[in-house]
């Protein structure tokens, strides 16, 4: 489903499936890269409403490993670029990977693909120095969700002469979505 | 043997062969393109001592064919990196492209491959505003083209008990190789 390439060095295509929903891909000497791209193979989309967020991985001074948020692969952008030459003393951030235990060694990066529903993806933010493809890809993509879940809302909507009775049931007009 | 990813869009790795050493993969709405990675798939290297010269096409005002080099991949550095956002504007330059008559569309960019002898290779200069991975990959390249040189020579390598007598053959000491 996903490919992985470090500038300079072959593609990696058979990442390592940590769990049901999330992958691994292994990034050995890893102070000498500078970019990873990170992408679709186009075999599998992701089900619809899904994405994934897209983490660096790498060992800290005490062989602890710190989490940062890249960014995002989606159907719609189903690749990006990041920089990850200026991360390796940033800070960590919230992540997903959180039980898995992975292996840490010295040298050997990782970067980790979670797969997640679009709403979740959309409430995260990448660390902003790994942007590499656009500067307003975080807001484009923002925008996609936003239109995701419209079509994704509008998919059900139905006129009044459709609904059955059920009084407790709450509709939402579809050009408020819209609007919103 | 080679695929080639827009960032942002799905990977392509199926170029058009348009002569026996020759590759070129379509880029449609080049305008909207930042970055290309073009990498080999890791199934067939290239043939000792050649390697790929990587060029970007784009049609200008009058639709004709502007070529521009961007770098190289090799067996050792089998990926690559190029900003190509910069390029429109520029200046075309040699390439090996010029009888080939592709069909020039203006939306549409080409991102050709081709294999070369590493020696030819190393005597090209790519627009230096494409570089993205390494601000030395070129340096790196001609040092590793250079290191190859002397496997690729010291391969050869025999001592005089081993010469079979023949007068007019003449042999370069392997340390004078090394010290070049």
């Amino acid at each position: 489903m996903f490919g992985c390439l470090v500038a300079g060095r072959l593609v990696q295509a058979a990442p390592q499936q940590v769990a049901e929903d999330k992958f691994v891909f292994d990034l050995p000497d890893y102070e000498n890269i500078n970019h990873v791209v990170v992408f679709m193979l186009g075999t599998i989309p992701f089900p619809d409403g899904m994405g994934g967020s897209v983490y660096f991985c790498y060992p800290d001074q005490n062989g602890m490993a710190v989490w940062q948020l890249l960014g995002f692969v989606t159907n719609e952008k189903p690749s990006a670029i990041f920089k990850i030459s200026g991360l390796k003393s940033g800070k960590g951030s919230q992540h997903p990977f959180g039980a898995m235990n992975l292996p840490q060694t010295p040298t050997v990066a990782q970067i980790g693909i979670s797969v997640e529903l679009l709403e979740n993806l959309a409430q995260q933010t990448p660390v902003a120095s790994a942007a590499v493809s656009s500067v307003d890809s975080f807001t484009e993509f923002t925008q996609k969700m936003l239109d995701n879940f419209y079509n994704f809302a509008s998919s059900f909507a139905i006129t009044q002469a459709q609904m059955t009775p059920n009084p407790s049931e709450a509709f939402i007009p579809a050009n408020v979505v819209l609007k919103w």
